[in-house]
């Protein structure tokens, strides 16, 4: 049975889902480096970036599994581009340069129509204006049978869950104050959506927390 | 120089401060008693309540600590005693019966005057009607020039962390969700207040965090 899944979703100590001013020169927010530094020193990380070595551990276990198994991705807007910047005029293709990291179709939630773009290494971005659940609906047809992850961000992951379309998160409490931004638990009550916290392991870089849809 | 403190402080994964429904039956509130099994389990706690045996690692560690070089308390109302229930009525006489673990002056904040209540092996309980300030300033006073710990709950550290009157907040995030309740952080800019992640720990149990204000 194909699965929606939210993988190495990292959030702060006190609770944020992102680095408030996420900007084209700083993608991921005041304070977002230090939020991912438990991802980005992992092997299965680094080697997406074509760096050498990583962590082996732990960290790199949660970070290896949220690409397996996955057909189709869905990310909110901000995820695809900067919130201030060459987006939506067309130019735009993402934060990833010209192979992203998908290698599958990523359906893309946005308000701007938009051809489809099809980069190299198989991955091809397909832009919906419709919503998030026609999102969803998209990627299930085109994953075949595989999971749809759910990239983020905060919005569309908290759309995923009130909806209870989400089956399983992947959090990743990492080791920073942030402040400010967006809290990932705002307005969602996870015990009353029917979710249940199926596993957890703390290392040195973060606690790694997977919350399950009870069957 | 004495220190005002928030020690032992535990939170749930998605940030919430106690558990909901709390009651004279059930003091932890529905999840409070798994939110605090991280400090349950701790040779500290257990002797505090004349049992034999705990952990005595890293939880122990901190656990400990938060009883060290105590001079005074400031509990919120709920500390005390139940939201719903005989107090303030005057027969109640806190959570712990004749000898509460405290063995020192304990100011607790409430809307209904009262006299000092003086237990065994040392507890004096004091109801301020005048406010948190007032209450951190008595209890001050009373601490001989040891450090004032604030007990909680939620209410009373958001105040302390908003008005810059907590120097050290220990936080423990325990493996439970809880879904609602009150959210520590709510309202509060640990940032922008001027605090700092200062030490992180994760044992099995729990993801200990100490914020301190910047010097």
């Amino acid at each position: 049975m194909s699965r929606v899944r939210v993988e190495s979703f990292s959030i702060s100590l006190d609770g944020f889902g992102a680095g408030a001013d996420q900007s084209l020169e700083n993608p991921l927010g005041v304070g977002g480096k230090a939020l991912h530094g438990w991802a980005l020193t992992t092997r299965t990380f680094r080697k997406m970036f074509g760096q050498d070595g990583g962590e082996t551990g732990v960290d790199d276990r949660f970070a290896a599994r949220g690409f397996e198994n996955v057909g189709a991705w869905v990310l909110g807007r901000n995820m695809f581009g900067p919130v201030r910047g060459p987006w939506p005029d067309g130019s735009w293709k993402g934060w990833w340069g010209d192979t992203p990291p998908y290698h599958c179709p990523v359906f893309v939630l946005t308000h701007h129509p938009r051809a489809p773009l099809e980069m190299s290494g198989g991955t091809v971005f397909r832009f919906v204006t419709d919503g998030f659940e026609s999102a969803l609906r998209q990627a299930r047809a085109a994953a075949g049978g595989k999971d749809v992850r759910v990239g983020g961000g905060v919005a569309t992951v908290q759309q995923g869950l009130r909806t209870g379309l989400i089956d399983e998160l992947h959090i990743a409490i990492g080791p920073v104050l942030l402040g400010r931004g967006e809290r990932l638990f705002e307005g969602v009550d996870l015990v009353a959506l029917g979710y249940e916290c199926a596993e957890q392991v703390r290392t040195p870089n973060a606690t790694h927390v997977v919350v399950r849809k009870k069957a």
